[in-house]
């Protein structure tokens, strides 16, 4: 008989929107060893958490997290909430013996990830972190590529996260903007992004990092009224008190460097995430702007015939990509969510661990935290510590 | 109280897959006036539809079309089968006072597609026929720009179709290689797509055409054993009776000229729709490898300023993307469909007619029986009759 | 003792210009077996050609172009005058012994091509027409790509030659708008070159064609003054008596089919060629705005790896390279000039034939004029005459 | 009368030879103020200077610089020897009353470029560095659109330099490897150009760095023998003692921040200069493989039409552009080479100080000079001396 894994949500914004069209679609496409039910979505406003539930195809709802978690017909435990709530509910769903996928970043401070990956490690359930790139088909081929020595070694690893949604001084003081709520600014939000998806690309950790981090726009107007994702000013104005642009370079494990950047402040770039890799075989390059496309420069080939050559990642036998369409048509963003989740199923299902790890996410804290230590102490060296 | 639109949909090969997850979605994403039910899917063999019913999410099954068309509870056929069954099915369910929404090419002649329309003129119900890439939000997006008279008087309009699959001369002879069952070659299958998309963009209509058409692989292996889209080819070889690549020009009641190609041997090419308008104004470009996107150039402009601006398609004032994610997240080629299927509810609901209509679809039928008869005969000009 | 060629060169307006830049930097670039000297240029007003003589670098200077050809110190006569005078130049020229370059069109019509061929084939002199684009490395390297089978069958040509100086519909009737002096509008003009291009780049004849031309604005401002290349309106108005857009199919004599569009209102568009090239075995893509690369998709690859290799055709050993840059660092339009002029050289010096000699001139006018002749005939399919 | 300017070079490698293609041609193309004589070449061996002299296209010859420096009939002395070269000959170039044209990088150390800097403020001739990429029309262009305030306040500078022409281990340790003679590795001969280019662009000053340098292959086989550009490798091996790569962040004195790296080991980057300036209004990118093009983005254009306009660089009112070719021809990298030298005898002409002038190459020296003290404490922020 087949087994039946139970889901609640918490969480019903922008990420639980997304979350719940790959849950949706996930059962549909790929052959799991498991059936995948939509059970509970849970918020704090009881009107407005029972039409998600509704909208968004969950069978019923909550509105305090520890009941969810309370409930026996939950198997996996969904978190979606913003960072600083991750670590009671993360820890609280392992101790309850679910599973638990919990959205980037792990947590807001290294002290809080240690915790949560102390959990992890300790509870019988399977649990993950949402670093959603990584299962970008062309992403995953590109780590593909690299483990199968196609670059040789990496010299250069250069990786950028370029967005412009508050380049006007006038956008409000949202959440993502106090340190309180977010822990830092486009270091943390995105920066823990090209962070993950470099060292899972070349398979090599950051050892250590020398940063740079800079606010544009030191006070903005107050959230007036929230609509959706959007929100108006109010009159009054508070202090950013988060990063508004992070740089930082790295050395890897592996004896490649690499340079990093993070900023909301590229006009032009909506989402701009922009990597490559050197290596002396030869290189890679992603541009999320074509998720669909990974570009590879092969050094083995005679100089009169080499190029970068753009290959369309959607041939049924690159990764992911046996449950979509026919080669030449592509994927959207919400897909690599529908990937994620396949991976956490087949780890439950197949009792191994999961990636990217509690542990994993543990890292990326120390890196996003070494990050800031140096730019505090004028750029100096910092070591991550392991 | 909400309406119900209970759907079945006959078919379930690589098109009822992709319909499954655009029905499945519809009603999550968008506000629409009415709730809507996988109610029941149709195919002939028992026990593969049986099984598709729980895969994709159907309620459930029935092995014979007129049996579906019967029932009560079905208000919305949709119609995935090859073109030589639309006719019957489309003309029963609209007698039985059904929507339908058929898939393109409406029909494999001109005489079936004559039938068709005018059973659907006759008909209470609501029809359609299903032109995918007019809802790709660049092409609506286009469309809006010329309404706007953003490019002036047109000039030129230049459309290539160019698919690779069948470069193999081994490659077998299934269904789309024999004239019995596809009705033509590469010329109905994808230059019916862009005549449709160009026609929808420029709003205007295909005058007269001057066709050439090729076979270049003149018998293939026919078909051994099936195994969902793939085939293995038998020792026995037998004719390809329609045409793997066909070119022609045509004059558009604006004034304008149009080249068009639509070829299955363009090695490198998997799906590769590209479309350019040239006017007094402006002109614009759509390369569908980067479907989110449109590129447009802007005559008004000073020279020393001027150049082609690549637009990323996300915002959510853009064409159907209020439903998707934040700008600068992609959407892939599923997502045209729930776009069409929004559009074709929106029409029963509203009780407004749905466009591309069976006429639309007979049109460009006309199109592409003028283009062939114009191959028959030395390539002379043929005038498409209204 | 190193030999000298001595060169006379005949108009300097644009052409002249360009020509000139060539010749003072072919010698210094290559290793030619012989000296090359700019002996004298020929025009029409003394006060403009003495000028001109000065700044573009030549010895001297001729009026009447009857005693340029009649001196005994001049070896090469390079004819860059408007295609209508071509005939009676070379054929004195050719008769009079020298080695002649002519720019393109060969001529204005089939008849004064034949008579330019025969004369070429009966006279002792080197004879060339000056096809410039064959001699982008680009090209020279997807000629020989294709030469050395990497391509397999060519089954699709795919070129257009888009421009867009005259889409304000005020631009003054100048000599090219004209047929007596230009002979045929964007047909001729660029539709030469992208016909050339092909045929050079497969290796193979075109061999029967279709056409259609458009005349979009009738009648134009005459020119009022003339100022180097542009020219003021009068108040009068003429007929424009060219096309000005040209669309044709094709067919070659290795089975090829072609799609050809010239054009001059393709707004954004400055000097737009592109040209595909599909095989069996693989495809090749040029576009002139990055001259200085070739697009290469290798069918002989898995699917998985394909894609189109962007070629930086800069490396020393890619054709006339040598005698540029290192890798990476471009060369611009006039270098093709050089290239050009340096494969003329090279015949002259080593006693064999230039190519594209003046039978290739006259081949390429057969297909224009059958162009014309189809264009006039509904379209009707049209031999090319061997 | 006009006025002649006579030219003495010293160098005729690479160097020489691409500013002697220049030196050519400028006077043929532009209306300068003077005309300009290729008087004399100089080198240390008399056999190649002199061949060196009849290709390139020289009036005559010296073999020690002393002596070029002492003749009365020289003008203007152009110098493009290695680096640890420039001073002494700079110096008493300027002391014998001469204009200097010097290649960059100006100088192999700060204090090399201070007392040059020194001798060219007090000397009455006209002096300047090459940062050819100054006059790359595009940059110009960039520059000019920040001067003109259209990018708003400028947050962002973005610029990498990538070549990878050392890749391979056994690749021979010619002089650019070696401190005594380079000064720096990618640092100082490539790293140079971006600071000179984005300080240029944005009309800012570097005032602080971060620097990261790393040598990856820490010893080569020495030279065996030398072929023109190319050296074959001996058995033995020597350290190489500059850097192979160099990354470092910047703040400049408009309060933007900037990321830079320089790296000969960037497999598939022949010479990947890649710029991009994110600025409140709008945006700018350039890369150097297409650099006839710039991309503007304009954030005063509202979202749903902003996007990269991509902007060919050839019409005929872009900077420097009035000399070359109808829009739509693109130039090649020797073209900023004249582009240079017009500056340079415009500013001769005109009595007005050029730019870049040696103090423009002493600052960009002291940058070079903090990034290296950077990276030798461990990164820490080292503020660039005014």
């Amino acid at each position: 008989m087949t087994r039946t894994l139970r889901v609640g949500m918490i969480g019903y914004a922008f990420m639980g929107a997304l979350h719940s069209q790959a849950w949706r679609t996930l059962y549909h496409v790929y052959d799991l060893g498991a059936d995948v039910e939509m059970r509970a979505i849970c918020g704090r406003n009881e009107e407005a958490v029972s039409a998600a539930a509704k909208k968004l195809g969950w069978a019923s709802y909550e509105t305090d997290w520890r009941r969810l978690i309370a409930r026996d017909d939950i198997d996996i435990v969904d978190i979606c909430t913003p960072g600083s709530s991750h670590e009671e509910i993360a820890v609280a769903a392992l101790a309850a013996g679910k599973h638990v996928l919990c959205e980037k970043p792990l947590a807001n401070t290294v002290a809080e990830a240690e915790r949560m990956a102390a959990a992890a490690a300790a509870a019988p359930g399977t649990s993950m972190v949402g670093f959603s790139y990584r299962t970008v088909p062309a992403i995953t081929y590109a780590r593909d590529l690299v483990a199968q020595g196609r670059l040789g070694r990496i010299f250069h690893v250069r990786a950028v996260y370029l967005q412009d949604w508050i380049v006007d001084p006038e956008f409000p003081l949202v959440w993502r903007l106090r340190r309180e709520e977010a822990g830092s600014g486009a270091l943390g939000d995105i920066g823990a992004h090209i962070i993950d998806a470099t060292q899972f690309i070349t398979g090599s950790s950051i050892t250590g990092v020398s940063g740079l981090t800079e606010t544009f726009i030191a006070d903005r107007p107050l959230v007036g009224e929230v609509h959706g994702l959007s929100a108006t000013a109010s009159s009054e104005r508070g202090a950013v008190t988060v990063d508004d642009a992070a740089l930082f370079h790295a050395r890897f494990d592996n004896g490649s460097i690499g340079s990093f950047e993070a900023t909301r402040f590229a006009n032009g770039r909506r989402n701009g995430i922009e990597i490559e890799i050197n290596g002396s075989l030869g290189s890679l390059r992603f541009d999320f702007q074509s998720m669909n496309e990974l570009f590879v420069y092969d050094h083995t080939v005679d100089a009169k015939d080499a190029g970068w050559t753009r290959i369309s990642v959607t041939q049924p036998d690159h990764p992911y990509m046996s449950a979509w369409w026919p080669p030449g048509h592509i994927i959207g963003y919400e897909h690599t969510f529908t990937h994620e989740f396949r991976d956490f199923v087949d780890a439950i299902v197949s009792g191994t661990p999961a990636r990217p790890s509690f542990a994993d996410g543990l890292q990326v804290q120390r890196v996003l935290d070494a990050v800031e230590r140096s730019a505090a102490s004028e750029s100096r060296w910092t070591i991550v510590p392991e």
